[in-house]
């Protein structure tokens, strides 16, 4: 997908939610743990509810890789349903791989050509070769982490390098060098809104995808303050406060109605920003 | 395993010798495709000829993952035959994940529990709580990025904070405060042995995976003369140069003659060191 289709779908939908698919058999509602594939059950009904409110979708690896050779099926079978049913949606394996060339080549291989998703999130701690490869496959996208949510972000994507500036900016530099806003995105966390602005002045035109709205509290408006630019340029990401919103039969429409919640205040701030019409 | 577990089996097979499973279908003996499982074939053939040579064993996800759920089934039945026939091995999942907290749990889960491999492979780039998950199996073993063995090592890896050090020398130094010795090793690449000094500077009774040794043109005279510490505290890693060594019927034994050369030189090394006894 394009930056330009991911912009219209953003604008057809007023939405720039992305869904993170962090399913975790524990958390399912009871009741789909008789099917054959429960993992596959949830995420199918969860897509099916909530496609229309989303421009993508963001499983993350960790979830499925915990239950082993299943798990992993559980995640081809979600990626393949996407991809029949709602070619739309921008997909996102939130994987976070990070090695060197010869092994990125492999990463590479097996999720633009054997799972086909869209995009890729990365770790940028070995440099430039473990992210170049990934690059290769031009209609697809890398996510470089830059500024994460978590805690111990604080470690070392905040250490103050002797040019003064803070890592998280170093690799937002550097990354300038791999790849340009049409294949190159960033995460960012909800949880340091006010870090956006020193990201806009590093990568104006480029997409980000901020967690940390939802379960861990970021702010949408702040997010919005700070990070919109011309095309939108923003992928809000909202996980478990929406797949776990509701843990009864009803869990799907429970889901779809967070959100919406989202969806809606996103929609407020399109048309505010004057990047859709009222 | 402990890290004393580890120094005996090291002393008694003259060997601090790790060998990469990097299986990849399109390197191996053409005439294994006919197998069922033609990478679960080749890793035990492998294995079953160069068991006596190593300590360690570290497959690396990525070539599995790159096959999907039946690659994923490969790596399984990988780990459950070294678990029953040579449970003197410490395996070593080169997955370098890291994530936020409640997803290292996931990770930790699969690694630890599911797959019961010894050690896991983790990148800091997300800091601390990315890491702390996997200590709290106090059996098991976190073997930390520092600094890998890649060209792109340079970008972030040798930037110089406002402190002086190093990038690595920093996540050396914070890794302190999450573990000992006992459960945190440290991935320092050969290329770069001249930098083992100011490893060991920072973590002197640590364990250290060198990758680099074999394809990558690494020395081993140089890596024991700055990496060696009175419990060895070394493990040289070396995959392609040993499991790619012959392309024929004979693979295996051409991968031992391969992995007996490097052995060679470890009970050398070890004797010169009066770490064992000639």
């Amino acid at each position: 997908m394009t930056k330009e289709e991911l912009f219209d779908n953003i604008r057809r939908k007023k939405s720039f939610l992305c869904i993170g698919l962090d399913t975790d058999v524990r958390k399912i509602p009871q009741f789909l743990l008789s099917e054959d594939d429960p993992i596959f059950a949830f995420n199918k009904r969860i897509i099916d509810a909530t496609a229309h409110l989303c421009v993508a979708y963001k499983p993350n690896l960790a979830f499925y890789e915990s239950m082993g050779s299943f798990g992993i099926l559980a995640f081809e079978k979600t990626i393949e349903y996407l991809r029949q049913q709602y070619p739309d949606q921008f997909i996102i394996a939130d994987a976070k791989r990070g090695d060197i060339g010869n092994t990125s080549d492999m990463y590479a291989r097996s999720f633009f050509e054997h799972l086909k998703v869209d995009a890729l999130t990365v770790a940028p701690y070995m440099g430039s070769d473990s992210v170049l490869p990934f690059l290769k496959y031009t209609h697809h996208w890398v996510v470089l982490l830059a500024l994460t949510s978590n805690e111990g972000a604080e470690d070392f994507q905040l250490t103050k390098t002797e040019d003064g500036d803070a890592l998280f900016e170093l690799v937002l530099k550097k990354s300038l060098a791999w790849g340009g806003s049409d294949q190159l995105m960033y995460v960012v966390g909800a949880t340091k809104a006010s870090m956006l602005e020193r990201v806009r002045a590093i990568v104006p035109e480029s997409f980000l995808l901020v967690p940390g709205v939802g379960s861990q509290n970021g702010s949408l408006e702040e997010v919005a303050l700070h990070g919109l630019n011309s095309q939108c340029g923003l992928l809000v990401n909202a996980s478990r406060s929406i797949i776990y919103a509701d843990n009864t039969e009803a869990f799907a429409s429970g889901a779809a109605a967070e959100a919406e919640k989202l969806r809606h205040q996103m929609a407020d701030i399109l048309i505010k920003n004057k990047l859709v019409e009222a």
